[in-house]
């Protein structure tokens, strides 16, 4: 067949994480812990599936889940989503945020994203028939220059679609980040995308400027997160997005669709540790910190530039004292000849990227990040 | 925001279910069963969770989920598909005919269906921007005529879907049925996107016709099928896409922006199923021919009249004899002041359909199902 997606290969965590098996390397590329989840929530799922909790969930989600993340939201961004109304339970974040780009971007719609960028927005958006307009950040601060933004507006534009804490760069927004977002588009017909994924690993003293603090702005915003980072099992594949009613609506059409409902005995384990567990989540930020600082003191007798991180379980370090290759070029060089696997940055991007970054993953056990520390220091 | 989908509401199978619920009725709308999978399967989940496999999966499914498909396929049809290039793990079946369709469907392409077909395939042609073209068969045979369906292909047809067992009629297809498909299109570029969610559940002597029997047609088929009803486990949501390696390569670019990957714990324990119980699918038509009969049997004296099933866990009746409702005011009345809840065939057509059939599910308990007969003796 033709290809629809012609330019697109194998997603670069995919390629990464098998090359680290293939040569045996500590793998810090694709971001995932090597520790397992909290033994409660793991108890949980085997509870509800030996009680027959095996049939298809609501389309929506299960209520206890959703009512359990109505609660949550309410108490850490101080607003109440209506749980039957705004809440989607999806196949991960993945699936929340092809949905909302499917379902609100038409043919010759604008897309405006910030780059680097996660590797899932544009494909959704190529499928959808829109155009992908992407800004170029730059390191080692990733800032918004709002100017810019403002000026790559057009009627055109329908949605905007935004990220932090942020992977790649491990930087965060603020508030006022949000505020002057919604300064530029608050007389628009624009929607805002809000990856929030890792939104309690935020080591920023002023916490996570979600979407869904801004009362203006969360009436356009589809606000995404997951439970995969929160309660380091990835391979559960639970993730939410909260919008108002009348996108949720849409978003939903797309979603019944497209996967129906998700895994029922997960959702119901899930909904028994946020309420049985509520502050799980506080501990998280000081959990990661602890990994981020060890990776980073390993590293500090080494040639590597460590960037600061202010969020996500990465950490970006600058090889230019290494190695003049390109970064995809030492990425494999680095498996296959240092035995630890990274992600280049330039991959994230549209426009050249020249810049000699790389991302490392310290959701690792402490032997783990020591390792590869040692490995490291050794280039 | 403008919705893509405008014509689309809430499935038929919520709407119905949630009808049920309101009213207390016995539910025979929504298919799913009233009783547990196999306990092995769910032990094995429990098990793998309790083993840390809990982080992401690879994008294409784990290596010995694909691996127990390929040899249960060959066993089964005769053909053995690769397990690392044509076997996609997918959340349901559900996403294996939305990338299908996402992946092969451009903007103007034509997709010809039999209806009644199911709620799935049109909005996905809709979002690709394809065209649907629906062919309506008859009851009670639903019998394709091949000179009618010739007719409707042109130049521009891309796709042609086909289910069987068939969902909602309860027929099912024979391998002439594929060679008569194959003798159509064998001269055009067109593909195959055959729903075989049922294949286990198949009562004809002849046994299930999947195209995968068919050496040419599968070279441009996918085979969609899943684990929900082979394992009465509609609530685990995995299902899988078998196609040649260049259709499974551009299935595979939506796959893994759509979802990523699947569940991890739960295609592992399914693996375990496949390999340590792999007679199990042979028990399942002389198990749901036993639900069938009870059914039929109980409805024996009602004023409803069974039409043949020949597979999946569906039967229809004609209730011309009852009422004159048509079948969507006649499900109401029934969920409401029956007790009963049920499918109206209507809705899956897209032409009119006045004949007063609606479906039963009797993938349910025998007490269940005497209890719906007995109220619908009273009718
Ligand atoms: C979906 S696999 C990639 C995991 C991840 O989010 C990352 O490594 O950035
Ligand atoms: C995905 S919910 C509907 C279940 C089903 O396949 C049916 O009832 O036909």
């Amino acid at each position: 067949p033709q290809s629809k997606l012609p330019a697109l290969g194998t997603t670069i965590f995919t390629q990464m994480s098998a090359l680290a098996q293939k040569h045996n390397a500590i793998n810090l590329s694709q971001g995932f812990p090597d520790f397992d989840g909290p033994e409660y929530l793991r108890e949980r799922l085997a509870y509800h599936v030996s009680q027959g909790s095996n049939q298809y969930a609501p389309m929506t989600g299960t209520a206890p889940l959703r009512e359990a993340i109505a609660a949550k939201t309410e108490k850490i961004y101080g607003f109440a989503p209506d749980a039957n109304t705004d809440i989607t339970i999806t196949a991960g974040a993945t699936e929340s945020l092809y949905i909302a780009i499917t379902a609100l971007v038409s043919k010759g719609d604008e897309v405006i994203a910030f780059d680097p960028s996660y590797d899932c927005y544009a494909p959704a958006v190529e499928l959808a028939g829109g155009v992908m307009k992407r800004i170029q950040l730059q390191p080692p601060e990733f800032k918004v220059n709002w100017a810019e933004f403002a000026d790559q507006v057009t009627d055109r534009t329908k949605l905007v679609i935004i990220n932090t804490p942020h992977n790649p760069s491990a930087t965060v927004w603020q508030d006022s980040d949000v505020e002057q977002l919604w300064q530029v588009i608050a007389d628009r017909h624009i929607f805002v995308l809000s990856d929030e994924v890792y939104e309690h690993i935020c080591f920023a003293p002023e916490g996570h400027a979600s979407v869904l603090r801004h009362p203006q702005l969360r009436q356009r915003a589809i606000a995404v997160s997951s439970f995969g980072k929160t309660y380091h099992m990835t391979g559960w594949r639970v993730g939410y997005c909260i919008a108002p009613a009348v996108i949720s609506a849409e978003l939903r059409k797309v979603h019944q669709y497209l996967t129906f409902s998700i895994t029922t005995p997960v959702q119901l384990a899930l909904a028994d540790m946020l309420r049985e567990a509520p502050e799980h989540w506080q501990e998280l930020p000081a959990f990661y910190q602890a990994k981020r600082d060890r990776l980073a003191q390993g590293l500090a007798n080494s040639r590597l530039k460590v960037l600061p991180s202010q969020g996500t379980y990465f950490l970006l370090v600058d090889y230019s004292d290494v190695s003049s290759l390109d970064d995809v070029a030492f990425c494999h060089w680095l498996t296959e000849h240092v035995g630890v696997a990274a992600i280049p940055m330039s991959v994230f991007c549209a426009a050249p990227f020249p810049h000699k970054l790389i991302r490392l993953c310290f959701a690792k056990q402490e032997a783990t990040l020591d390792a590869a520390s040692e490995r490291l220091c050794q280039l």
